[in-house]
């Protein structure tokens, strides 16, 4: 997986606890139960939402002793991630997340569907632990990721997607959650309305952008290289902004459309598919689209004052658009 | 469905509010969700945890402007729990539940396993409104309930489950949340430690003779009748009591243990060795278990204060004993 925060945006310390706290919150008397959780936690990545929400907690000049509380936010947005990844993967039909085979392959579809309801539970008591308003936005933001999957769904095998819907799902199913863990950030770290607004809005911009990126590496990435099977929404029937591009371009329309609408495609259809796409300007117009994501975001926050954090959080957003490219 | 709760316990105008809030607390921007969500809450039953929860309330002498906080925690408990049904009957393959086809067969896998995590969401977006040791209570409860879902997974297909490990399985995956119901009740009104624990243990034995029941209903009943589909837990290879029961009994153990260890399991094998159960003594002597179960619970209220909800609870434990038979 790309390296997004190989750097670790000055927060090192902050992430270490994030890390501690979400390993002691999956501990369950059940020796099979907690191993599938670690499974997923360890795949877990770089932690770019918690790092979002620190670093947005720092750059409104949140103080060592409210930390605790965006933590906490933090670890609880993870934990409910982890969840949904389990049983996206069950749906998907993914083989492997971050280099190692998904949950559901390896424990089977029982047990990674359980597993999954027991990380929503660690997440639900964790609660204990947070503001009213913490559980709210955090909440409200998983909503929105349900509604964004559901979208998805009715869209499946469509050719026609339009492009102001791929986006509205996308927002949903992504972007919602980066931006409640900037809004939770600045909301604990004592921001103002305006400040946890903006940062709200800088969390959606790089959400979006983290997706269509997501999206194009599942059409250009070399399989082994990204440690996850590619080709997957094209095998999945979801139409993707590389593929609503690549549609409007000198491709085969009708060929690659066939291929899309396809419930069942064999692997040499998705591969030809995918080669229509690379050779599109589906790709490049992607990759523009989400710096044009990115740009929103850094502007989004350029009226915050002046520190490092602010810095780190226009560097982060700048590395959601260039891993692997 | 049995009517457990035909009669109302005295508590209708609680249960009504309780009805109305679960409904209020799963709208969503997409009708679809909605509309799984109501699927599962409507064919809900009989509320029989809110019951439990409002009746330990007032048990111990909780008073109405308390009230809200104990239907919050009943409210969130049973979000959680319909999550949790919609998931066992993807696993499960369930095709109907309380004479209602199974979400996943309604809407398909991927919306029912959304559906079912957004009513996770919910009860996670509730915690706003609880006491953190409510949240915890709650969670606790659910955690055990994973718990013993995947303990029950590790036996799946043997035919040498001890009455123990059974016992051990029932009480993670269903007495658990009965004896939160109950706690949250008892704690919310202002019970005394003693109190809490007491009705906590009364959930606890009214929660395994339930689950007792519900597996002797799967061997003994008409599946039009009880608007379910039997004979599940032995397709599922789930070793229930009566089947344990029948197993120490003058049927012929080698057959129906070669039918119980088939992972799959054609029909007529099935209505065999449900046969061969009916026959056995596993069946009245699983009754007589349950009866047990119904008589500690009962006992473990006696020191409670006399009042017509002490009476009520003596009476919901006799009816979870008497459904159907």
């Amino acid at each position: 997986m790309n390296d997004i925060l190989a750097n670790d945006f000055g927060i090192a310390r902050e992430l270490s606890v994030v890390e501690d706290t979400l390993r002691r919150s999956v501990r369950s008397e059940s020796p099979l139960l907690t191993e599938i959780a670690m499974h997923v936690i360890e795949a877990g990545g770089k932690r770019i939402r918690p790092a979002i929400c620190i670093l947005a907690f720092r750059a409104v000049g949140g103080r060592d002793e409210k930390l605790r509380a965006a933590i906490d936010a933090a670890v609880a947005v993870e934990l409910i991630h982890s969840a949904t990844l389990i049983h996206d993967d069950i749906t998907d039909e993914g083989e492997t997340r971050r280099g190692r085979v998904t949950a559901y392959r390896k424990y089977g579809v029982h047990n990674a569907l359980v597993a999954g309801d027991f990380l929503f539970v660690q997440g639900f008591k964790y609660g204990q632990f947070l503001h009213p308003d913490s559980i709210r936005i955090a909440a409200e933001a998983y909503e929105r990721l349900a509604e964004g999957e559901m979208l998805q769904e009715q869209w499946k095998n469509s050719v026609s997607v339009p492009e102001e819907e791929y986006l509205k799902i996308i927002s949903g199913k992504t972007a919602s959650v980066f931006s409640a863990s900037a809004q939770l950030g600045a909301f604990h770290g004592g921001g103002t309305d305006d400040e946890i607004f903006m940062l709200g809005e800088y969390g959606t911009n790089i959400g979006i952008a983290f997706q269509i990126v997501d999206d194009v590496l599942d059409i250009i990435s070399d399989e082994h290289e990204i440690g996850k099977s590619v080709g997957n929404d094209l095998k999945e029937g979801n139409m993707t902004l590389p593929l609503i591009y690549a549609m409007q371009d000198g491709v085969d329309r009708e060929l690659l459309a066939q291929i899309i609408s396809r419930k069942n495609k064999p692997p040499e259809l998705i591969r030809s598919a995918m080669e229509m796409v690379r050779k599109s300007s589906g790709v490049r117009r992607s990759i523009e689209r989400a710096q044009y994501f990115v740009r929103k975001a850094k502007e989004d926050i350029e009226p915050l004052r002046q520190s490092v954090y602010k810095e780190q959080l226009m560097r982060l957003a700048d590395s959601v658009a260039t891993r692997k490219y």
